[in-house]
C-alpha cells in the first residue's frame, strides 16, 4: 500500500506538471482545471480502468470520457503516462497538426471516443455506451465519465441522470471534480456537494461525496462504486482548481489561462519536478460481443396505386434492416407511434431504446452506441431535433455515424399548428459537416434511403412526411444518394420544377395542369437535398433557359432552395430561379389549406410557372 | 363553501365538455390531456389567479403558461368560461383562420404570453416572467405553469428548476398534471409522484402531492403554495387522462385523439349535459412597475488605428444602452467574460441575470423578459445556441422580441478547437421566420449595430467575433439593417469580393496585394446577412460580368454564402459565384493558420480572384 500510494503521489505530481508543462509550451489552454483532476486520474488509470492500450477500439476496453473537455491537459498527460503518447508529443498541444486538439478529437486521437468541448454531452454519451454495453454487447466494460460542477448545469445531464438510472445503468460512474469554480468565478453550488449528492440520488443514483485531493478516499470511492449493481454511482469529488500548486490553487481569474513560464518553472519545482513514469494500466477481458450474423436485407415494397406516409415505410424499412443486421439498433424520443420506430420496437425489442421526451439525449446515446460500432437510428418530430443541434454538431466532430429521422415536416402536417411543424431542419442538418439530407416523396423511395443510409458514414439525416403520399416509383426504382429523378420532361420543357418530398406530388399535379394548357414542365424530384444532383439541376438549367423553380415546404433559407442555388457555384451561370416556400408563420388548418396559404400547392406553382414562362 | 365546491363541480364539467366538444367538432386534437387539468383550472381560475380579462397586458396580472400547450382545449375552455370567447368560437378550434390553434399562440391570441407545444419550455419561460416580476417590475403578479409528466422529462424543464430555487422565485408556481399517460404508454415514472417530489425538493423547491381531482385538497394545495415565500412551489397532481368519462379515463391509446360524434355525446351526458357559465376571475393589483425614464443613447466610439474585438464593443454597446434605456436586461451562460456582458454585468448589476452554463434557461428566460416588455439581450458563445434552437423557434413562433450575441464565431477562434467554433450558426439563425442576422467586421459598426437591435421586432442575433479588428469605419459612420458598405471599388472592377466579418478584413488586404497584381476588385461589407443588401450585390454582379466571391468563415451551407445567392432570386441572372467557406472540420491552431487552412485567408481570396477573372 505505501508503494502503491508513493505510485500514486507520484503521477498525480506528473499529470500535474505536464498539465503545465503543455499548456505553457501551447501558451493557452486549461492547466487549472486539470490539476484539480489530477488526484482521481492517478488512481483511475492505475488501479480501477481497464483498457488495453494497443488496441484503443477493444470492445472489452472500459470508456473513459472528459465531459468537461478542457480538462483534456491532463488527459493527454494520462496517455503520456500509459506510454502511449511521447513527451515531444505532449508538447505539440494546441499547435497546428497536433493530435492533441485544445478539446479532445476522436477524428486525430485513436483514445477518444468521442469529441467534447461543448459542456454537459460526455455524460449522455456515456449512458449510450453503458446502454450498449449492458444491452447489446453484454459486456462487462464500465464507462467512466469525468464532470465539470459548471456543467451540471446543463439540462442535458438530468436527462442523462433519468435514463441511466432508468436503465439501471451500474457500468456508468460519473467522477464530479467539484473544483467550486467556473470560468467567471464560483458556480452556482460551489463546494455544496450534499446538493449535487441529492439530486443524483433523486434521480435514482448512487452518490459517494469524498475529498478528491485524499489518495486513500479516492480508492475507497471508486471500490465503492465497481461494488454497486443496481445503478449508476456518481462519485462528488472536492477539489480544488489548481490544487498542488498554491499561488493559483482554489483562486479566481485562472480559468482557461496558462502559467506563464516563469510560474510553471515555479510550480514544477512546487510539484516536485519533472518526472516521465509510465504506468501500467490492467487489460480488460477478452469476451465477445454478443452479435450474430447479419443476413440480407428484404426491403418492404409498396404498390403503384396506393398510399403511404414516408413515415411509415421509415418504420417498415427499420424492421427489413433489423432482421438483416444485428448490429442495427433504433431510439426513440416518446413518439415512436408518430415516427413509426415502433415498427421495429414490436419486431425486435431488445434493440429498441425508449429515451422519453429528451431530445438531447436520444441523439448523445445514438452517439454512444454508433462510436461503439453500431448502426444507430434516432427518431422524432423533426421540429424537435432543434432540441439536440448542440449535440449533431459534436457528433460531427466526434466523427460518430448516426442516422436520423425526422417526421412531422412541413406546414403539411396541418392542424397541429407551428410548433409541430419542422421549417427550419434542412437548413439545420445541411449545415453539419459532411452530412446527408435526404427527404424522400414516396414509400418505396423512403424504405431504399433508409437502407442507403445504413451505409452512409457520418451524419445522416432523412425528412420522413406525415401524410399519407401515392405511390410514384416502382419497387424496382433505384435511388442514389447525390441523385435525382426527372419525373416528367418533354422535348420543350419551359421550365423545371424542383421538389422533393410533399411538394413532389403538388409539382406533378400542376404538370397535369400546365400541360393541360399548353405549358411544358419538367420535374425533378431532388431527393437527396445533401449532395444536391448538380448534373441534373444544370441540365435542367441549360434546357429550360435558366428558368427553375424550387419548391419546399420549409423556410426559403437554407433548405432545398439553397441547396439548389449551390449546385450552380463555380462555374457561370444565367438563371431565373424562383423559390416556393412559406414565409409567414403559418397556424392551424389542414395540410391542402396550408400549402395553399403558404403558396406552395399545385395552384401556385401553376401559377409561379405561368409568370416565368412569359 | 358548498357554493364554491358546486361551482367548481359545474366549471370542472363544463371545462371537460368543451374540451370534448371543441375537440370533435374539429376532428383532432387533445381531449383526455385536458380532462386530466380540468379540476386544477377550476380552482385556480375561481380563487387564485388574477387576471384582468379586458387587459390581457396588464403589467400586474398574474400569468398562466400551458407548458403541456397541447392540452389547449382545456386553456380554450377557461377563455369561454372567463368571457371572452364565444362558444362559437371555441367550437372553431384548429380550423383556418381560427385564434384557437392546436397550440396555444400569441400571434393570435392576446391571453397567451408565449407559443407552447415543444415541451418543456413553458417552466423556463416561467422564470424568466418570474425574474421580471421579482427583480425588475418589482410587482407581485404570479406566474403559474401547467406542466405534463411527459415533459418533466426533458433537460430544460431542471435547468429552470435550478434557476427557479437560485433566484428564489417564490412567485413562480408549477402544476404537474400527473395523468401518468405519455402520446405512446406510460411514462417513465407513472404515477409515482414520489419521484417528481423528490427530484424537485433537490432542486430546492417546495413540493406537494395531492390527488388533482379532488377540490378540496387542490384548494388546500394552491393555499399552501401561495404561502410560500422563499422559494418556488410545485403541485405534484395525480390524475387521470381523460378523467369524467370512464370509457376513456386512464386508458391507452387516447392521446391527442377527438371522441367520435357518439362517445362525444354519450360523455357529455356523463358529465351532466353541456353549460355556459361564466365564472369571475379576481382582478389583479393595479400597481406600477418600477421603471425609470428613458435617455439618449451615447455609443462607444473606437478610434482609427486601433483595434478592438467585437465582442467587446456588444459589451461596450451594452452598457451604453444600458445608461439610456432602464428596460434593457442582459443574460448570459457563464461565460460573460468571454462574451463581454460582464461589462454590463459591472454597470447594472440589477439587470444582469447569470443563468450559467444552461443555454436553453438562456434563451428561455430572455423570452420571459420579452414578452413582458423587456428588451432582452442574450450572450454565450455563437456554437451553444445551437444547444438551444428549439427555444429559439418556438420564440418567433411566440412573437417575441429577443436580442442574440454570438461569440466565439469561425475558424478563426484558434486553438481551442472545433467544439468551440460555430459554423452553423448563420445557418441556423437565418432559418428562423422574420429574424435579422447581423455579422460585424469593426467595433464601430459592432456598436451601432448592437443600438439597431435594441429597435428590431422578432429574432435578431449578431456574430461577434472573438479576435480584435482594426477599426475601419468611423464612428459617424452608419449601418442600416439590410445594408452593406462597399469598402473598395473603382471603375474597373474584375471581381466582386463579399464578406463580413473578419474575412472582410482578408478581403481588404487581398485587394491591396490584387491591386499591386493590377486587378481591380470590389470589396462589400456584407454585415447584414438577413435581410442581405440584394441591390448592392445585383449592381456588383452588373458592373462584374457575375463574377462575386463570397468569404465566410462558416460552413457552404446556409450562411453568407447562400444569403448571397438569394438576392439574385426571382429576376435573371447571369452569374460566377465562388464560395470560399470552411468544408473539412477543423483543428486547432493559430487564427490565421486556420484561416488559411480554411481557405478563407487573403491569399486564398487572391488565388480566388485571380482564377476567376481569367
Amino acid at each position: 500500500m505505501a508503494d502503491t500510494t508513493t505510485l500514486w503521489k507520484d503521477l498525480a505530481a506528473q499529470l500535474r506538471i505536464d498539465s503545465i508543462r503543455c499548456t505553457t509550451a501551447a501558451g493557452s489552454g486549461h492547466p487549472t482545471s486539470s490539476m484539480s483532476a489530477a488526484d482521481l486520474m492517478a488512481v483511475l488509470m492505475t488501479k480501477y480502468l481497464k483498457y488495453d492500450w494497443a488496441t484503443p477500439h477493444h470492445p472489452n476496453n472500459d470508456r473513459l470520457i472528459f465531459s468537461k473537455g478542457h480538462a483534456c491537459p491532463v488527459l493527454y498527460a494520462m496517455y503520456k503516462a500509459a506510454g502511449v503518447i511521447s513527451d515531444a508529443e505532449l508538447l505539440s498541444l494546441r499547435k497546428k497538426g497536433s493530435r492533441l486538439e485544445g478539446h479532445p478529437n476522436p477524428h486525430v486521437l485513436p483514445y477518444v471516443d468521442v469529441a467534447t468541448g461543448s459542456l454537459g454531452q460526455g455524460l449522455p454519451i456515456g449512458v449510450g455506451m453503458a446502454l450498449n454495453g449492458k444491452f447489446i454487447d453484454k459486456l462487462p466494460y464500465r464507462v467512466w465519465v469525468v464532470l465539470g460542477d459548471s456543467e451540471i448545469a446543463e439540462g442535458s445531464i438530468w436527462e442523462a441522470a433519468d435514463k441511466a438510472s432508468y436503465y439501471k445503468l451500474e457500468n456508468l460512474i460519473g467522477i464530479l471534480d467539484m473544483n467550486r469554480l467556473g470560468q467567471r468565478g464560483e458556480t452556482a453550488h460551489g463546494w455544496h456537494g450534499e446538493v449535487y449528492a441529492a439530486r443524483f440520488e433523486s434521480f435514482g443514483w448512487h452518490a459517494i461525496r469524498l475529498d478528491g485531493h485524499d489518495l486513500a478516499a479516492i480508492d475507497k470511492a471508486y471500490a465503492e462504486a465497481v461494488a454497486i449493481t443496481d445503478r449508476p454511482t456518481i462519485l462528488i469529488a472536492h477539489t480544488k482548481k489548481g490544487d498542488g500548486y498554491p499561488p493559483i490553487a482554489d483562486k479566481d481569474n485562472w480559468h482557461g489561462k496558462a502559467l506563464p513560464k516563469d510560474m510553471a518553472d515555479d510550480a514544477i519545482k512546487v510539484l516536485g519536478g519533472e518526472k516521465n513514469l509510465t504506468v501500467a494500466v490492467q487489460k480488460p477481458d477478452d469476451k465477445k460481443p454478443a452479435v450474430v450474423k447479419p443476413g440480407t436485407v428484404t426491403l418492404p415494397t409498396y404498390a403503384a396505386g396506393t398510399k403511404e406516409a414516408p413515415r411509415k415505410a421509415y418504420g417498415d424499412a427499420l424492421v427489413a434492416l433489423g432482421k438483416a443486421m444485428p448490429d442495427v439498433v433504433v431510439l426513440d424520443a416518446e413518439v415512436s407511434n408518430s415516427t413509426h420506430a415502433d415498427e421495429f420496437k414490436k419486431a425486435f425489442p431488445d434493440r429498441f431504446f425508449e429515451m422519453y421526451i429528451s431530445e438531447q439525449q436520444l441523439v448523445s446515446a445514438a452517439v454512444g452506441f454508433a462510436v461503439l460500432g453500431k448502426k444507430a437510428f434516432a427518431s422524432t418530430f423533426a421540429a424537435f431535433f432543434t432540441r439536440a443541434y448542440d449535440q449533431i454538431r459534436m457528433a460531427a466532430i466526434s466523427n460518430a455515424t448516426i442516422h436520423l429521422s425526422g417526421s412531422h415536416a412541413g406546414v403539411s402536417i396541418g392542424e397541429d399548428g407551428p410548433s409541430q411543424m419542422a421549417l427550419e431542419d434542412l437548413a439545420m442538418m445541411r449545415a453539419v459537416c459532411d452530412s446527408t439530407v435526404l427527404y424522400p416523396s414516396d414509400p418505396n423511395q423512403t424504405a431504399q434511403l433508409v437502407q442507403a443510409m445504413a451505409g452512409l458514414k457520418g451524419i445522416s439525416y432523412i425528412r420522413t412526411t406525415r401524410e399519407k403520399l401515392p405511390v410514384i416509383y416502382a419497387a424496382t426504382d433505384t435511388f442514389p444518394v447525390g441523385g435525382s429523378k426527372v419525373l416528367r420532361t418533354s422535348g420543350q420543357d419551359k421550365v423545371a420544377i424542383v421538389a422533393a418530398g410533399i411538394t413532389v406530388h403538388e409539382a406533378l399535379k400542376a404538370h397535369d395542369q400546365l400541360k393541360a394548357a399548353g405549358i411544358a414542365v419538367r420535374v425533378i424530384d431532388a431527393y437527396s437535398v445533401k449532395p444536391i444532383d448538380a448534373a441534373t439541376l444544370k441540365q435542367a438549367a441549360k434546357d429550360c433557359a435558366g428558368k427553375l423553380i424550387v419548391v419546399e415546404d420549409h423556410w426559403p433559407e437554407g433548405g432545398l432552395g439553397d441547396a439548389v442555388l449551390e449546385a450552380f457555384c463555380g462555374g457561370p451561370a444565367t438563371l431565373q430561379v424562383v423559390k416556393l416556400a412559406p414565409t409567414k408563420m403559418p397556424g392551424s388548418a389542414t395540410p391542402a389549406e396550408l400549402l395553399a396559404a403558404a403558396g406552395i400547392d399545385a395552384a401556385a406553382i401553376v401559377a409561379a410557372v405561368k409568370k416565368l414562362a412569359g
